[in-house]
């Protein structure tokens, strides 16, 4: 029931990698025949997932995983704009009087908002947090309010990693290209302290620019970029039954994202260090599998999740299901149950098996309540309060009907048990 | 023979990770009963790297490979020191005026490199290149003279992937050590522009911090940080017949290194992302391998060297061995044979089912000049020049001393074909 954190391998995914890891091993930037056959598979790998994705080869970016994916995507961004800033010469101190600035909404991973928090504190950008409404879901006329002259970036999640609430990234990619179509270029050259000729060298006619972190989404939700209107995508293996350790960043051409990571000049010289070919070959798989059983797992997943949200009201008093009820990925149920604190609830059932999530996985480590549970309640009514506190089930490929039922049954026994003491 | 581009992956440490992807897939940072079993095998792992590094476990940050540890252990300790500034609220004018400078030689491996061109660029640091001398092995006198009062990092490779030479990192560590000790800190603060108790709180006292990158030496050398006195150590799993896609740093307690991944906090907040358990247990396996066998490698591999070199030296007319014949490791043997293009060789060999490198394998995809072999040539004779260009063979487990007989006897009939048109 914790799908959402990690999935299991695909054997057949498994097999593929370990014939690369036994059979492929040379370094794809060697010369000789092994290194050109790695460089091949390497090669296809891309394109199979620019495929996938209706993108080209020389837009899908390896990397180590989502978090380096949003990370390279954010601040390769800011450091494009930092270079183009002096190779135009223009007077940094200029550009640091217009500090760039990003819209994005309160309920990103965190592999997101740290990157905010680090750039509003080091003055490196200023952030705007649209948040999102009662239903876990952001208004796209709020997003496109909140775009300036100014704003490079727009990055929203395309669906939640704690509520699984699916984000309107068509609808949102729809008010961003409205606004670059209709802005005005003189005033917008003033805001930014510059003529109009040096306005079109600094990019200024594409941004902001618009990325989504699909992590979640992948396994559910269509994933055309161009459809989607997304000049920057996120996503990695591990979550889509494909190894741990390899991500990939799509970048549409044009959309300008420098190196974070320097050396030899892999991957178009935008993330360097000797490819991870098995790890690649790995998602690659994975990816393609996702793809062919994707609208068999949604229904599936769907008629799943409507028998457990039914079977969780009628078994449990004052339950809370978080997040709208109908824009939110078939896999994800996320519920707070009154009174009875989460983590306690996890380990027991943990006991009897059963192993689900509180907030994010991500986040466990550390006691600090959920921004995404604090984003969608009464704030006043949340802080500090067990009300605030939720479990996630997420299912997955090899959820039953039977899962669910054991699930409801242990789940009332272990309640029956705890509100004894929490009444 | 191009076991310094890459290594085959030991059946074994396969074997080792096939478990953990199939068993272990949890994400370690779950509270529940799998998740935790997946944080116990990411503990034991990174204790059992520790021991054999003769470190302590919380001194060992996994990430994605060297590139990316040698990244980190460079920007990241800038990024810690302008964050520094930032936080004891000195002027940020102040440190600008007095920018880091760094010590290193000329012959690192691009990962290295290309961070410094970027830092000059960016003006974030100024560094020194300090040249290596014409057996490729740097002066530990050199590097001394070229610290100075702002210098906050000397980086050192512990052995040179396209020459092998292995630098005196044991006495750069103790040039290093003597300079913090007998340093004037009242002229070192005014250096600085600070007074006494910021430079305390300036890590004053403990810089310059010492970086090696030792991908190349793991196999074949002594790795004990304590020893070898170092305070940051790259590595990777690829380079040790591990998987690609994983490395780790040292980073010895009270080192300055800030995350520049930023997100759920993994790796004690220096390197988030979901851990990739799998290959961090194969990184782990085959650190532990290669230690087990190391001495008799060195003594098998000595002799095949031995043996190479003499039938290499009889066989070709007008050899040049490039690096120091002594202080290299015993598996790499680095060539220029007068006339004849290293990459028509490359191409030649390889027909013949014989791979080998000329310069290093991640620099084969641009036709630039080697800089290492730049470094040790006189660059007037050098430059455009065809007895700059040279050939690595680079030996591992699985070569025998037959290996190096067809190798002899292939490249000799090679050559005297292609002595027909270059001469």
């Amino acid at each position: 029931m914790d799908y959402a954190s990690a999935t299991p391998i695909d054997l057949s995914v498994l097999q593929k990698m370990n014939k690369i890891l036994k059979e492929n091993y040379a370094n794809a930037s060697s010369l000789h025949d092994l290194g050109r056959e790695s460089k091949k598979i390497l090669d296809q790998s891309r394109k199979d997932v620019a495929d996938i994705l209706g993108a080209r080869a020389d837009e899908i970016i390896f990397t180590s995983g989502a978090t380096e994916s949003n990370n390279l995507a954010i601040l390769g961004m800011l450091e494009n704009m930092s270079r183009t800033v002096l190779d135009t010469k223009m007077s940094k101190t200029v550009f640091d009087m217009k500090i760039p600035h990003i819209v994005t909404t309160n309920i990103e991973h965190p592999s997101v908002l740290e990157v905010y928090k680090y750039l509003e504190k080091t003055g490196k950008a200023q952030v705007t947090y649209v948040g999102v409404e009662k239903n876990g879901i952001v208004d796209p006329q709020k997003i496109k309010k909140a775009i300036r002259g100014n704003t490079v970036l727009v990055s929203v999640m395309y669906a939640n990693n704690e509520i699984g609430t699916i984000q309107p990234i068509k609808e949102i990619a729809k008010e961003i290209r409205h606004f670059k179509k209709t802005r005005d270029l003189v005033k917008f050259s003033r805001v930014l302290g510059l003529g109009p000729d040096q306005l079109k060298n600094f990019l200024s006619l594409s941004f902001p620019f618009f990325h989504t972190d699909a992590t979640q989404a992948i396994n559910y939700l269509p994933i055309n970029v161009e459809k989607l209107g997304v000049d920057l995508m996120s996503f990695n293996a591990g979550k889509i039954y494909g190894p741990k350790g390899v991500g990939a960043l799509y970048v549409k051409r044009n959309t300008p994202v420098d190196a974070l990571q320097l050396g030899g000049g892999q991957e178009f010289g935008i993330r360097s260090g000797t490819e991870n070919l098995a790890g690649i070959v790995g998602l690659t798989e994975a990816l393609k599998l996702t793809e062919k059983i994707k609208e068999k797992e949604i229904k599936r997943l769907s008629q799943l999740h409507r028998y457990f949200i039914e079977k969780l009201s009628n078994s449990i008093e004052g339950l809370k299901v978080n997040g709208d009820i109908e824009n939110r990925l078939p896999n994800n149920i996320n519920i707070t149950i009154p009174k009875i604190p989460s983590d306690l609830l996890v380990i027991e059932l943990s006991v009897k098996g059963i192993f689900v999530s509180e907030k994010s996985a991500c986040q466990s480590g550390d006691r600090a309540g959920s921004h995404v549970l604090n984003a969608i309640n009464n704030p006043k009514l949340c802080k500090r309060n067990k009300e605030n506190s939720s479990i996630r089930f997420s299912l997955g490929r090899q959820t039953k009907k039977e899962d669910i039922d054991c699930v409801i049954t242990t789940l009332t026994q272990i309640l029956k048990k705890l509100k004894k003491w929490y009444n």
